[in-house]
């Protein structure tokens, strides 16, 4: 089997999509790197890429992708209503198998060296991968996003960055680079333009706000659709499961008379989490991807007969 | 890619586990089948075996299943809540993929005439492989069960099996057997035990009685949870979501004040099903397996990079 790592790199370009494909392009130009998603917003103007390559050409493939977003994106044009400080705003590693945690805080620091080296661009390590107790979280390493991180960085020593110069790239901005478990972005759309239930919605729900515990959330107005998007990172879908997080919105949109227009999911998401949905809202008892017909032709191929029935 | 026939045979044996791992075992000794999923039932006395074949295999497949069970079960003693006229009560063949419905019919004739003749059991054949419209239904070739058939094939011209004697095999019973399009089986379980509400709710959903055009239901006593099972097929879960019906369901129980304890899946049900659920319960915008990591992981093994690009 293949050892492989996952990198999920936000970028801020969401309404060009000449500009995602050469970065995409850019990823897999690199030996054995695929990618399996692209996500972009045209309101958040931010475009997610999942792709997955084996570790030892995983800093070869995220150098590439941050560099063509550097080549590709200006931030000081950008705009768009989600958090951000750079152009590739930021780049997680996240271990899939055989891949330990330590690797990937490794794979953080080696990419983070040559960017902030070679792309004169500031890189803040976080999650795992962070230095400090505080750059463990993202929001921090954001606070301010791009336009503050121009000023704050040459004064405020919580910005002096982990690599790269203590001084803005201006074209580029800054990136996060960090190594984390896997996680969920899930938004959930509201029919209103109130943003303010939207954040009452959001902070019902988060962590910080004295919501469930693994989940971040933030209220972001979605012009293109005239509604407010309650966009979540479900950290731990184990234990805060999407169900309960949804079930929680919709009580809380129904106090304010909203209806739930829809939601999506960014990226992708793990099997179980799926399997959460149908056992929770169908009160299935233990339903897995063992249930699932496709799911078991694919397993036949890779197990004898007898292993099936010991199984029984 | 090779071509595969699901067969997912029903027995009249829900109890001696060594019974059904019997049956099991004389499926996979044939050529190519693979057992993909058992289910044993101890209130109906039933098990659903769902089984993976190459067609030209299928035919020696099911005769070593329904040989078996002709070996191991006696219908003079066989017990249970849910209709039945043999010990292998139901045989329906599954076309997959590349493999036709005509096929399927084929299929069921050849092994019909194989049972009928060689094992001396009356064979009905359903479904698509009927040959008179009122067979297409099982539960019109099921009315009366094994104690009604033994009386009645003898003198009621309707009941002259398709294949194998016109009289019954005391130990075995007849047999049903049919080509047949996929289809979700799937119980709900009430915290009662007014059998009458069941068959209330059952018959709000079934479209022989008013309800949904692919839904078959009946109720059950399942007397080892002190609960009532609503037992469905759905046969075109496309048009007849399983979402549907269980808020149907839902809603119905509500007026009796009867709440749902619970829900299974028996056998394996598609992937585009469980999709459903995540779509109507979360409102997502087309959710399908493209978001699902494991499955986009397994597609990249069998994907060029230049393919996965083209398709953004």
């Amino acid at each position: 089997m293949t050892r492989l790592i996952e990198c999920v790199p936000n970028f801020s370009e969401g309404r060009r999509p000449e500009v995602i494909r050469a970065i995409a392009q850019a990823i897999i130009g690199v030996k054995s790197a695929e990618v399996l998603d692209i996500h972009m917003d045209i309101d958040h103007n931010r475009s997610v890429i999942t792709f997955v390559c084996e570790p030892e050409f995983a800093v070869e493939a995220g150098f590439s992708a941050i560099q063509k977003a550097a080549e590709l994106i200006d931030m000081t044009t950008h705009k768009g209503v989600h958090p951000r400080i750079g152009a590739c705003d930021v780049f997680p590693f996240v271990p899939l198998d055989d891949v330990t945690m330590d690797e990937a805080v490794k794979l953080a620091n080696r990419l983070g060296q040559k960017v902030g080296k070679e792309l004169q661009i500031p890189i803040y390590l976080y999650e795992f991968a962070a230095k400090t107790p505080e750059r463990q979280d993202l929001a921090n390493i954001r606070r301010g996003q791009y336009e503050g991180l121009c000023q704050s960085i040459s004064y405020d020593t919580s910005k002096v960055p982990d690599y790269g110069p203590t001084k803005i790239n201006l074209k580029s901005g800054a990136t996060a680079i960090g190594a984390r478990g896997p996680l969920i972005a899930f938004n959930v759309f509201l029919a209103t333009q109130e943003k303010s239930i939207g954040t009452k919605i959001a902070n019902a729900i988060s962590e910080s706000k004295g919501g469930f515990k693994f989940v971040k959330s933030l209220a972001f107005e979605i012009r293109s659709k005239n509604q407010i998007q309650v966009s979540m990172n479900l950290t731990n879908y184990q234990k805060t499961p999407i169900s309960r997080v949804f079930e929680t919105i919709k009580s809380e949109t129904e106090r304010y008379g909203v209806k739930i227009v829809s939601s999506e999911i960014v990226g992708l998401i793990p099997f179980d989490a799926v399997a959460d949905v149908v056992n929770f809202y169908l009160r299935v008892e233990g339903f897995s991807k063992e249930k699932v017909l496709e799911e078991k032709l694919k397993q036949i191929t890779a197990k004898s007969n007898s292993q099936s029935i010991n199984k029984f």
